[in-house]
């Protein structure tokens, strides 16, 4: 390797060790069989599992090479901005700018090829803007809620979680699968006969 | 949907709902930033990352999408099986047929053609018969050291493990990637040098 080589493999290598701290950023979410929150290196990875396995019903044809990039780097963002709690609205009213920072000093670790690409994958997530980036949010908002309703609704009791906040934030499920945004309502319509949504 | 499609999608969801145990599977690694052992799903991600950034270093040309699918159910029998530490010879004995077993049940829980085509990429896997299987290997064994040389050696110490059973194993690393051998062999010599492997 060259000089200019050797720096582009470094730079690589350093962005992959800060990766790491994905393991110790906890989300509202429990984990079914332990008692703990899960963290967002697991999520990912059961987001692309979801996207290896549900494809056939995104509304669009979609590509999963760009899903699974997708799904897997969407929250690396939250290494510095921490994670927000879908229905945190104090939370929320700064999530984009810290997200916005985290993302440049993150995707700019990388040799500017891949950063370049890793950013614009994740601007499209965040928008909505490609039918790869619809279909991950789908999937990124029926993970919670199907983990969510087999651990009998434990992350929204403690919460207080209202059945009217759940049913809109499942909305953006449909623009990206109709499958799923059906699943989704049947979910919310058990729980809150079962009396895990008030 | 029609009661066909139904029992597929359902049998997809059950699938799904049954990889949530990959966050409870723990491996010998430890995570960076907090003591204690990395887990499966947190792992599979970690190597899907490496993929994404480094697949430029494999030794032959390798479709980015099959190599991800590979390293994100390349355990998932671990579900059943346990996770084996590398340098346990009586758990390695019986490896092959304890997750020979769990790969029936697993991949059997989905409809034919997903099954099969998960089994196909895991068996090449086991087997590095393939470009794709060649690399997710090298990336599977590139991470732990990785994690180790950063965490100071933590679980070479913990096992008294020797120098020469770890350049044993990263001799599958240079199947799958040359410059990924050369770090291994120099994340090694670093590790002998500071007293980290025996």
């Amino acid at each position: 390797m060259n000089e200019q080589e050797t720096q582009r493999f470094t730079s690589q290598i350093e962005f992959l060790v800060e990766m790491d701290k994905m393991k110790n950023i906890y989300r509202q979410t429990r984990v079914l069989h332990e008692d703990r929150a899960e963290n967002d290196a697991e999520h990912a990875w059961h987001l692309a599992m979801l996207a290896i396995v549900l494809s056939e019903y995104a509304n669009e044809p979609v590509d999963l090479k760009t899903v699974l990039k997708t799904v897997l780097i969407h929250d690396i963002v939250e290494i510095d901005a921490g994670d927000t709690y879908a229905y945190d609205a104090a939370g929320n009213a700064t999530k984009a700018e810290r997200e916005q920072k985290a993302a440049d000093r993150l995707f700019g670790m990388l040799p500017e090829d891949q950063g370049r690409e890793m950013r614009q994958l994740w601007d499209a997530f965040e928008a909505g803007s490609t039918p790869e980036a619809r279909f991950a949010n789908s999937l990124d908002r029926i993970q919670p809620l199907m983990l969510n309703y087999c651990k009998h609704g434990e992350s929204w009791r403690t919460h207080g979680t209202r059945r009217e906040q759940v049913e809109k934030r499942i909305q953006r499920i449909f623009e990206g699968s109709q499958v799923l945004g059906d699943m989704a309502e049947e979910l919310i319509r058990r729980a809150a006969e079962e009396g895990l949504l008030k």
